[in-house]
């Protein structure tokens, strides 16, 4: 409980919404986990815009800004290096920071192509032999309802698990109208691994195996229902899928779906799953992120059963994050989870210890995109895809 | 509006849930539907078991109880017979029935097999030309908000439809412990038909198809997790599956999920989709059945965007069935949605008109199966199953 | 189990809302309720109106038409009267049939004053004597999530009562364009009584009655918000309140909040309440009648609390209504809950057995009244109002 | 956007609950409100005890620890004094604030007698001649879903307003073994007013008036059901009221019901309204915060009406907290209205504007506590009680 902790340094790739909701994290943490035993120091901020670098690190009060990540990895002052940068710009700078011994959080997804994401995985496995921690931004995993579920899985109490269906649904292309620049996933001109499988899917995807286990095989489809959108600068032709749908078999047998949309007219920001199994159910809704539901075959009066709409903010005992937020009903928000992932990445960091099972692995982010590429094959081939067939040397 | 209304006689076949939900539709209608031109006549119930025959007849007011279905179909007097007996035997009835020329009523599944169903639709269809009306028991297209669902997807409310996401979830099988004899699709000993695909899935298909348009592929898989079943006779194997899951994919580009389970724990009878299109979304739950969800990208006030739960227990205006029911608000049940199909047959019988669109024809009856034989074929070869490939001659 | 069963004659006295509910409720219940030890006979049907009683006698096959009521009562084949008429005709004409020994179903409310409702609970004390029943129809007692609530009480499930919060909300006046013939509280020119209070306030009153217990004292006001409505002769002055709303304690110190009102824009049917104890938690709303939500300190795994959402389409084991309807998860509706409280009332009659305590007495359509005038009162003086201080003489 | 911005040093008294969310307020302020014009500095905290004033001035990185307000009051680098102390010694501290010309934001309950509400409400009046701002910390008041609710009833969305429905609903005085010290309205050897009223009823009756206009009437009750506690110390006699009810009557015969409850079993912070109008409904539930339910008559599609649930994390234009938190979907949590409540005290302080209307006065502070001694003195004289014959002279 003393005030001296070990400092880590922390240097940050990129400016936008991630970047701010990383930032918000490190902000928080010292104060909100008192307990952990080590402070984050906002080291430096990089952009490919000195402008932007600039008025992001006085923002949030990086000591400096710099142009380009290289001046970050050659920092010997920062061990943290935050990959919150484009989609496809996280391989490389993950890659390198991994080479220089930077401890490295990358968001998802990790790369935007199956060999780049197999490299990352690959390093970060070595690295972790030099007590260097990688983790993937799956960040939902650190949602105190989510939490929660994984605990009930692990200590059986809903049985057997026989299914999950799982989805993902926004809608920010649902209007054929909305131009161009205003979807995150036209990408104009990119390469077609723009779209709903890689930008969101991944999060569903994650969310499946990290509760019910690995995904073996995948039949599925997308479509791209708006391929032209308006743009400032005329019409222009949207690489990115914007719906795709698998059928997926789990190891043990478990069949689930599995649906990742930014057509969804309505919903925001909804990932949703319901995993049952033989001795109860378990429900979660982003959009309702404070609540697990859960059915449970006993209960301590006969006619009362049901699903249970349970308040989950934070967890009671036994928790390395308990009695960080609010009084029990005191919602907290979506930026939370990045708060608690971050303070565990810390915590890690700090204690020498994997950053698994409670947070992904670089190995997860290469396995969350396997499933994606997997996904594309079955679309393209009209076949039930094995994942573990799927070869990152091909892509 | 004279009470000299055309009588129709009623031959019944079956004593079971569905002849017991029929019964109660007969008894009400003449009451309910004051306006209808014709009235039922409860002429005679058939089982093969004079005792139950004779105890329903007596139960539900039939004029006589008779053993075989035989002596139904020979009587002059009955003009509609209502095949509500075991899944496998409503071929062969409906199909003699449609012989004599009579007016059938036939719950799904149409039948236990593909080629069964052709024979049925075909002699519907030769029936149709003489004016002799064949319905398929699709009761959920009669439920007041699914009517509501169909009518603004025709009127474009919800625009293009991009997607949809339907399931048909019950829980009958979820306990390992449960014996065969309490499980409907367990059925030991039967063909491999017997169970959530035939039983329930046709349901969420018929569903899919009446709001959404054909089924062009589909990529599916199937799972039975409890094979063996203790029952008073000792352990049995189970006939039929417990969970099936499909990627489908409509006409018009149409991308959907389908799943129907009787695992899904803690789920009664829950049939429910959401539709999603260019301009809203609809989203029906079978379990809350008085209301349609509707988000509409309009709206009278700028910032008043999201789900709308639209009450709907009849419909307003311009509806053969308005003003049937209760006031606004005074929830109706599932036998509902019973009653006001078999009123829509007996007013298309007496008015000679088709049962189609709004019930379903033996065509329609067909195509539902005809996609659960495609879910099997995929799961069978691995691939993606275009439905009209499936054809009858081979099952 | 026999066909000879006891026929009990019914003689209805109105042709509106409630006619054909009740009518629905005497048709249905024969072949739904087939054990009941009775069959009730619709022996006559008497209006005011002769067209109006042969209209609806031939609508429900009731075996003559007849006008006034006076027939009725002296017809010898007539066991049970049903009172279904307008409010303010209610209390004479049962009173009349309980001087002739006839088992008696009347309508909430009562009464359209107090005088008139002691009169009743006297004279159905004395009939009672005689075997005669005499029901108030409170029919929400009967809805199978409102049988179990009390249940659950009476077992202590819920332990001590502390609280009650109850409203009945409608919107039928929430216009001020409605014109007053669309306005069932309007009445202009009746007596003051004729509001939301005697309306839809007396459900909610016995409700928290049949629930927790006697309520003791009231503090209460209400509002007219509308005074003036169109009508196709002009403006007239509106004689019910729209609005009511009332705090009061119930014996042994449970606190409640009670509302009625006509006002609540965008509530069709919303007579909700909930009630919390020592040890859980009940809630219940009848726009979503199939469900009631239970709070339990216990639970077999410790991090699962939370309302649970018990489907409850009717009782399991130990319950006369047992296997009356449609599996679990195939909903009712709002005409449930009047089947099965006829259906008791039927059971009473051919059983000699009191309707209370499922059944609601005229002593309790009594109670319901007091406690509307002593709100009426406490709106008057400003002072909090011993219920049991309002004395019938005065009203 | 240049980084000179006006510093205002922040001076804190508490180290609870309060002073935990307030801190974390002003550290989140300078980074996620960039465009506000002036930075926050935290100077230092206060509290009676040196151990905690240094723990929590280290944690939140104030710049000094004190022991007493005093040294807080006389710094003259500290412009606003955040009294976050225990809620019966708000009163002095903001006194001596104000009267020292600093601004204040205090707590609510304002102080836990009328008298000192009233004194501090006129000392806020004189300071603001001069600039000094003071705010009382209702800060409900700044949730998005609130403050658009607040906007759709100045734009005459939902028409006249006809009713108010509120209540703040907690439980964690519903098991009668929990023992006193993790009871907050226990306070053994308090004086009475320590209670729900007090505690969280002040909540509601801010929101009440706030949000529909001044309480003029109430008719109120009380309970204390669990008066006896175990505590360490034995049993102990618990002070504070558990439960609270009263019906209210609105400026312009609005009529209204309130409960304030800590026995409410299950619910954990459900602060919850419906509005309803003569063309329009709203209803907030702060257990579910990132939604409003609007009801309009007004819809684009006939057939659809009914209540919408619109997700609101923060206003789209034409408002200060624009675009602070995250995209539409992204829920925030419980703190985010302190957050936005402090950024808006902040900005009234630097742009030197009033804090009303949006924010709560301590004319507010006042007006809510003499609701609440209304309420008492309703229980007491058994009468419906005028809140403003209540003056602060008798309390």
């Amino acid at each position: 409980m003393t005030s001296v902790k070990k400092s880590i340094g922390i240097g940050f790739v990129g400016t936008g919404f991630m970047a701010k909701s990383h930032s918000n994290a490190f902000k928080t943490i010292p104060y909100m986990f008192p307990d952990l035993p080590c402070r984050p120091r906002l080291a430096a901020l990089a952009s490919a815009s000195a402008e932007r670098a600039k008025k992001a690190a006085e923002r949030y009060g990086f000591e400096k800004a710099v142009v380009g990540h290289e001046a970050i990895l050659d920092d010997p002052d920062i061990h943290l290096v935050d990959v919150a940068n484009g989609d496809r710009l996280h391989a490389a700078v993950a890659l390198a920071a991994l080479e220089r011994g930077k401890h490295v959080l990358c968001e998802k997804p990790l790369a935007d192509n199956l060999a780049d994401a197999r490299r990352l995985a690959d390093a970060a496995g070595e690295a972790e032999k030099a007590g260097v921690k990688a983790m993937c931004g799956f960040n939902y995993r650190f949602i105190p309802a989510v939490i929660l579920a994984k605990r009930l899985i692990e200590r059986g109490v809903i049985g057997r698990i026989y299914s999950f269906n799982g989805s993902y649904l926004q809608d920010s292309g649902c209007y054929e109208d909305t131009p161009a620049e205003k979807i995150w996933y036209a990408n104009p001109g990119g390469p077609k691994d723009s779209g709903v499988m890689y930008g969101i899917g991944t999060h569903i995807i994650d969310q499946a195996r990290y509760l019910v286990g690995e995904i073996e095989t995948v039949a599925g489809s997308w479509r791209t229902h708006n391929p032209i959108r308006d743009s400032a600068g005329g019409k222009v032709q949207v690489a990115g899928e914007e719906d795709a749908a698998a059928v997926v078999g789990f190891a043990g047998g478990v069949l689930g779906c599995l649906r990742a949309a930014a057509i969804a007219t309505g919903r925001k920001n909804r990932l949703s799953w319901e995993i049952s199994g033989s001795r109860g159910t378990l429900g979660f809704d982003l959009e309702n992120l404070n609540y697990l539901q859960v059915f449970l075959r006993d209960s301590p009066v006969r006619e009362v059963t049901g699903f249970t709409k349970v308040n989950v903010t934070q967890l009671d005992r036994d928790h390395p994050f308990m009695d960080i937020w609010w009084p029990r009903g005191h919602g907290i928000g979506w930026e939370h989870a990045h708060i608690n992932q971050i303070a565990h990445l810390l915590d890690c960091i700090a204690s020498d210890r994997p950053v698994a099972p409670e947070g992904a692995t670089f190995e997860d982010g290469y396995r969350a995109i396997r499933v994606v590429e997997a996904i594309r094959r079955s679309e393209a081939t009209g076949m039930r895809q094995k994942v573990d067939e799927i070869l990152p040397v091909e892509f």
